[in-house]
């Protein structure tokens, strides 16, 4: 099955956050980390997401309250930290979200990633990811970690599963 | 028309500010945005806009108190955040200050952004602006957003409009 | 011999700060330095290097609070800071750690390194250091500074180590 | 006459700020600026000048206590901030320096810094300043700004004025 192919039964999509929803860049203070560098267009695509029926949920294994922060903007529908096994903590999120693994979308760029993805329908990852996760994916983004990889797995999944007129009706005002 | 042929009817510069005066990127720490990467060279086109007689305004959908500061600065003629119906908003800017929408030149870089593109004279966006917005404007920049855009915009205006002359007098001191 | 080769004897990986384990951006407020960015998945490999037995150090020039903190999160084996004579020091701190300089790797960016390298059996630099390191080096990584050079080192000892396998089953769950 | 013939005379070393020690990022929080993003591999550059009797001054438009921070640290040896003429600023920086600005190198980027360039013996630019810019100047940086521009100026200065083998011995603990 094609990656379009695939996308057409996703009803969840998860993002790991540092070098997916960022470019991989840990600021740190005196005191520790102090920022992340989220993106717009990233942002847009998650809030589109919602707006048309279709969750998005973050699953990382570092804690961070600026995630918390950012999540809560956005209205995502669940947000999973500290989680440093991530294949049972995957399969708990979905349970908690009612979603079978099998219809849910995974994007991840490193090596921890990979237990994750192994029960999802749809597996995804950013331009810059660790070649162990680009040669295993079913969809690797022309986009790098926080400049458009979340938002071009977003467009697939809306586009394929009849979403996308009605995302474009919300932002420009004309009937889907 | 050609862009350039555009350029020579506007009288107002009005600008998006993520993605477009800024790389996109949201810079957040635990208690929401920190930040934004704003361009000095960006800056200064429009401090020459300013005194050459061309007015630049900004029109955002999210709401920061770092773009009311950074507009301040550099005495822009209008600010209106927290607008999402970007449409209207643009007609009531270009009232305001008292400017025709075919007189008015817009760069934006998402989807969000056609409605008031719809009824200005000159639409352009940055090189790294989706595609539905760089298949629909005027004038695609060579330059990224925050890196150099904003600039090239301003300087198209001025250029075609006579201004340019007088600008570089500003700065080097020699006479127009 | 090769670097491949050099790598199967090392025991030990020290790392310079500015410009190896971030992309040289020194980030100053009104007081001084504020923040560095370190890279996630730089982060995620010296963590899978100390869990296979593979210390990791860092020796550095300049002082700052921001690189204790890091590494007391990646539980480095050893922090020098503020060791302008890089040659003397590195002797040390093989010397507290125990590990001959000809097991040691050194992976540096500027000619201030280049007298901690003579010592040590691996020598390598990030893609965008200074032509005088690059040419005298043993291995020079395709990714810049803070954007993967430091993973790509540790994943080269880890791997002619015999080591890779053992890490891939900390995060994967896999046996090794 | 080449570059480099005319960088066997010069006797100082002047650059901008925005634009050239850093990429032209103005980061601005609720209040204002924050922070700049200088290049270790320029700071380092411009100690080995010091070190090697050749003088390194500032000259910027806009003001900032960042700026005299960061040029403390560097013990640069000159800093002239808010100076929007930089024709007249920079002949009374070399003034000030006992230096004659035939025997001066100046790196700017944008068109302001043009009247600052017209006295200067050596004048030199980033690989991303703008096209009136680069058409002008004798020397264009294979570096942008802030991410090793200075250093290329600098490294030339000292190569053509015979101070590279000292400024190794620094660095390296040979004799020069």
């Amino acid at each position: 099955m094609t990656a379009e192919e695939r996308a057409r039964s996703i009803k969840l999509v998860v993002f790991d956050v540092d070098g997916v929803l960022t470019d991989g860049g840990l600021w740190y203070g005196p005191d520790g980390e102090v920022m992340k560098r989220f993106d717009v267009k990233d942002g847009h695509a998650m809030v589109l997401a919602r707006l048309t029926g279709l969750p998005v949920a973050i699953l990382t294994a570092r804690t961070s309250k600026i995630v918390e922060t950012r999540a809560t903007e956005l209205k995502l529908a669940k947000v999973f930290q500290g989680r440093r096994e991530k294949g049972p903590a995957l399969l708990e999120l979905c349970a908690e979200l009612n979603v079978a693994p099998q219809q849910t979308a995974y994007m991840g760029d490193d090596v921890n990633d990979l237990p994750a993805m192994a029960a999802c329908g749809l597996t995804a990852c950013p331009a810059d990811a660790v070649e162990e996760v680009k040669t295993q994916v079913h969809f690797v983004s022309q986009h790098p970690g926080g400049r458009g990889a979340a938002r071009e797995l977003i467009e697939l999944v809306l586009k394929q599963t009849g979403r996308w007129a009605e995302a474009m009706a919300h932002v420009t005002g004309r009937p889907g």
